[in-house]
């Protein structure tokens, strides 16, 4: 059976880092090692990945590999957003030059945020840079972490903020390997892809809704079509501003009460919960202020509800720590914080070329109490 | 008086990496703030720098950038080669990420090899990367690390092994600056330029013998001549080969020999001393291999010696350990050490563009005890 196969570029940036492609369809993981050395062809390959990815997708992938002629080895580190760290990637890298791999490696980063952030470091500064394939294994990775070629680990000061742009040569997805993704990380993902829909395609976002059933079913086809469709939506506002300074704030929808919440959390709540939570009350917030059309945050809460996602604020959750935490964010400027607010579904305001707008605590206050 | 001041564009790289400007010119340092704010505006400036330049150059920049209006602070870390480490990468980083400083920074990287990758790293990867001014205090970095960009750390296994490609917005060099260096750095530096006279220009290389009592004496416009010359010809070299794998190669006479005596002195001997010993005796084996013109081991000799430079190896070295570390030379290949030999002076062999020979240890040991 032939299936679709769908090939997205990411145009090269104006930075001057170099373009890929997106590579999606169903099964196409068991023909993984034919893409890898079309699109990276190397010496000899390492693969990094977590325990617990290795032990799903390792030996198989390694089998191919070594089944194709291609030299290859696992190098694994314990699962975790705690391992997203500069002491993990220099093990990683030690333990890469002590095999004496050279210059002709290419590295492939195998699972989630972590593995992909994390691998993408090692490769940006291995040997001052070899190339690097993505495989996502979660559906956030596929539709978020695919596009844009940040790599990095964490610091005691916050999240992501040591790294690099090194976008990958490819990035290889196989929505079939959602089959194995954790049900609360599936929902974690579609929460961005509602986020794709509210910003920039409203239809897009009706037919999350429709597809519901399909979705929650693992439905291969159906994810295939979602991330081909999430992932031109995020192109297209990456390419239009690369270094986050315009149109591309868009995609920080509910991203400033999310990641707030998400802090608040001890980062338990995972992403995509916080960003469903964060998008209804960043709706609200622009009903408030006249910005986004009545009845939107409405319709995404019931978007996101249909998808299992949270859409209301915890109860043991201070709605003052929250605003506390946003003053905080990567995003905020000094005074009040900056907020992304939809004109309708489908539409951010671009707020006068600034695509944010400062919002007073008091409105911020008001929305939270009634997401409750 | 107004003295010239020379620029020396560094073209984009293929690899997409910025060209950017060397502005040479003695007694420059003392306009530095309007020559960085133009060439990297910022918000706020964080120079980065060891403890021993700090003292020296340090509180009068500080003052400076502070007199015409720019927020700036010293990160400064312990001298010496040892301390290029992952470790004060990291505590640099986390100092600035304590301090506040956002991607409205730039990084003044000041000082020698060490501070200028070491902070060139830094910027590289501080909020995924700032831009940079390298202000280089040593020959060796004005003539050979202000080209390239290219930016790193040592790790256990060897060094420069994890870094990234970096270009600075611009490097200022000011040759005055070179009186308070030690006179053996100094003499490091000029085996570089030796280097880039043996393999590119005859007549340089002549002047520098000509020259040598205004080089010894640290004349600013005598050193601003060989800045530049040397600088030209780093770039062209780089310029037509970005990653190493042709011509560039030829940067590397006098390395392969070079870099075994620096590992073998534990690192005590000078670069410049250990890639002069190893000029001439790499000079010996094109000569014994009928590649180089008879006469030019004994040129270089001559000029070196003229500039206070060793070209002998050191009686306490052992000929067959100096073979042994060749072979685990970054440039080296399996089997065969490689060499770039040169087919007169001024001109390296192009090996049928392979530009390095592959050479049997005997020979190599004929011209190293020929060398003592």
């Amino acid at each position: 059976v032939s299936r679709p196969l769908y090939r997205i570029p990411v145009p090269q940036s104006v930075s001057g880092t170099n373009g890929y492609e997106i590579v999606v369809g169903a099964g196409i993981w068991r023909s993984l090692p034919g893409l890898i050395e079309r699109y990276c062809l190397a010496h000899r390959y390492a693969v990094v990945t977590d325990h617990q990815v290795a032990e799903l997708y390792g030996s198989r992938l390694l089998r191919a590999m070594h089944g194709a002629g291609h030299r290859t080895d696992i190098y694994a580190f314990p699962a975790g957003e705690e391992q997203k760290t500069r002491a993990t990637w220099g093990a990683i890298t030690d333990a890469m030059l002590e095999a004496g791999l050279g210059r002709d490696t290419a590295l492939v980063a195998l699972g989630g945020g972590v593995a992909g952030d994390l691998g993408g470091f090692v490769a940006a500064t291995y040997l001052r840079g070899i190339p690097v394939v993505q495989l996502p294994t979660t559906l956030l990775a596929m539709i978020d972490a695919s596009v844009g070629g940040k790599t990095g680990v964490n610091t005691p000061a916050g999240k992501n903020l040591v790294g690099a742009f090194w976008p990958p040569r490819v990035v290889v997805v196989d929505p079939e390997v959602l089959t194995t993704l954790p049900a609360a990380q599936l929902r974690s993902g579609l929460a961005e892809a509602v986020k794709h829909g509210a910003i920039a395609d409203a239809a897009y976002l009706d037919g999350l809704a429709t597809r519901r059933e399909e979705l929650r079913a693992v439905d291969p086809e159906a994810l295939c079509e979602l991330v081909v469709r999430s992932v031109e939506i995020k192109v297209e506002f990456v390419t239009r501003d690369e270094r986050e300074a315009g149109p591309r704030k868009a995609l920080n929808f509910g991203h400033t009460i999310g990641h707030a919440l998400e802090a608040l959390s001890g980062y338990r709540m995972l992403h995509g919960e916080a960003v469903a939570i964060g998008m209804v009350a960043e709706a609200r917030i622009g009903e408030r202020c006249g910005i986004t059309e009545p009845g939107v945050a409405e319709a995404l809460r019931s978007v996101l509800g249909s998808l299992d996602l949270p859409t209301a604020l915890p109860q043991d959750v201070s709605v003052e720590r929250v605003i506390e935490l946003t003053r905080t964010d990567k995003k905020g400027r000094k005074g009040r914080t900056e907020y992304v607010l939809l004109s309708r579904l489908g539409a951010v305001d671009p707020a006068g070329e600034r695509w944010a707008h400062p919002i007073a605590d008091e409105v911020v206050r008001e929305a939270l109490s009634a997401t409750r």
